[in-house]
């Protein structure tokens, strides 16, 4: 155990961890979520747990050398995940993208770190984050719509992480919105998320519709020394997409919409059911595209929304945008053993 | 004011009074939730609000001498109104089927009845009853669906219920099915409430469709002396359709049916979203049908939630049935004047 924490005080340091499918970021967070040094490696989740562990294990070692300390002088470690995780018992009971069931991530992680550790859903995080320092500052009631690979949520209710009785709240993604159609297409987050967005821009390249993607795609396979035909086995990236809409590309603009006005329809059903004060939207699709989406989903959602008076709801784009998991998560470590908002 | 008010006990009797566009019902409640007395009136709202609000208090006396004691003895009165209600300055906002808007209602009836009076929503006051001593009794998150002329839903979440940003939470009825559809049949509320069962099944009755409900309507014509004709200009009412439910008619349990799923979809939604542990189903329709309809949302509903551990909530009918109303809004009064759950 660490032997610095006699006196937790405002200047406290927590690690942030953000564990994605892909890649694994940490963080060395002060009380005002300011990222004082960063660190990020491959997940490799392939490799197995352990491998993976190390990897957490090395990135907090790597953020807390840029700022010249060693992890004993952290005060705790916060870590989002992918998946459903009980906060509670520490334990990730499952994360389809890790392939991980039941794992005590909590406790193999604080048996390597020696420090105390909180972990939460990686949307969740994001959400706290959002609602403490980000976007959706002070609000009472907001949820985070995070808009990347898949689509995820995040509800942050009279200042608190709203969890429910399964500890499974959120769920923005998997709402039904074609509710009797293909297994494969009911819900919005096999409607709207970014590799939604992509198969349905590749079915028009494939189909050959005119579009500036195409030689974006190619041009960016020829920097690779790849051929085209590689390039388009792959689903089309956020960064990529977001190039064509800013270029003007009718048809990635068509695609890009259509998905965003889907998000709108359950964006407002949320708001007529919650009150909800503020729509936080992030996540790597929405991040890359920027305010112009954001503003797709408000005006489209504004008129769906009922009663008439809460169409006054904020429908903003992410503040902390990549760093929200991060800042999260050392909120999160922060507030489970400091005490909830300190400085508040 | 009141002279009795010094020694609040578990004692202490309340006045429940459910407003609704057709019927005012009030009910005097014990601690319990036991309606030991009851009375109700029209509505009449097309002839004022002065109108209304002398049937309230008079709904209000004949429940009290049911009992033997004047209002005087009362510890306060409940009110459950349509619409939007600020519980906090005792507003209604917005009734439309009382053509009200912005009525100070607590104050115009304390000063009336000279006793506090609490105020809110409808299917509120149902969601509080039901959660409290109802078929959600004790559960943590739990959402209520009142299917009747219209559809409206309650929140109850962490043991309180949850009004949200705008006090206006809970809209289950205002969730856009079919968003981009024509206004007028977008909403859950516009494609499965009674008012939208009835248009369906007129629509088929005109079409010649063969359905028991035809004699039945006839039946009923009869019965009051009506042509068949004119009973054909009314929609079908929730008791009719129950009836040609029952009894098997295929037409009848087609449209339920489908409407039910259309429920159910947003149903899921809500649980997934919400991570509940309980759906309690009421309202007009609901209670006429009963355990068939909720079966049918519960079994539609289940395959959409995510995450599979979710699909254990718990849907079930509501226990209080037309009762919801008066005993919830007595809970309100209690809770407002005693503190919340002074028996819990």
């Amino acid at each position: 155990m660490p032997t610095d924490h006699t006196h937790p005080t405002a200047e406290a340091l927590f690690a942030g961890v953000d564990l994605g499918g892909t890649n694994i970021q940490a963080g060395v967070v002060d009380a005002g979520g300011s990222v004082l040094s960063r660190a990020r490696c491959k997940t490799r989740a392939e490799r197995g747990l352990e491998a993976v562990l190390a990897r957490i294990e090395r990135v907090v070692h790597e953020a807390c050398s840029g700022l010249g300390i060693e992890p004993s002088k952290l005060d705790g470690i916060g870590l989002g995940s992918p998946g459903g995780v009980d906060p509670n018992s520490g334990m990730v009971q499952d994360a389809e993208n890790l392939g991980w069931r039941d794992i005590p991530l909590a406790q193999l992680l604080r048996h390597r770190l020696h420090l105390p550790v909180a972990i939460d859903n990686d949307v969740n995080c994001a959400a706290l984050a959002e609602q403490r320092l980000g976007a959706g500052a002070g609000s009472q009631a907001m949820l985070a719509v995070w808009i990347g690979t898949g689509i995820g949520g995040g509800l942050v209710l009279g200042n608190q992480l709203y969890r429910g009785h399964f500890l499974s709240a959120g769920e923005f993604g998997q709402w039904p919105i074609f509710p009797w159609g293909m297994p494969a297409s009911r819900t919005i987050e096999q409607n709207a998320s970014r590799l939604a967005v992509a198969k349905q821009l590749r079915h028009f390249l494939d189909a050959g519709t005119p579009t500036a993607l195409r030689e974006l795609i190619e041009a960016r396979a020829k920097e690779r020394g790849e051929a085209a035909s590689e390039a388009s086995a792959e689903p089309v990236k956020s960064k990529l997409i977001a190039e064509a809409y800013a270029s003007g590309d009718a048809l990635t603009r068509e695609v890009v919409h259509r998905a965003g006005e889907l998000i709108a329809s359950v964006v407002a059903g949320c708001v007529s059911l919650l009150s909800l004060e503020c729509v936080v939207v992030g996540g790597g699709l929405a991040e890359a595209i920027g305010q112009p989406l954001v503003d797709v989903i408000g005006k489209a959602a504004r008129p769906l929304i009922f009663p008439r008076r809460a169409r006054d709801v904020r429908v903003v784009l992410t503040k902390l945008g990549d760093n929200a998991g991060v800042v999260g998560a050392s909120l999160l470590a922060r507030e489970a053993i400091l005490g909830p908002n300190p400085r508040a």
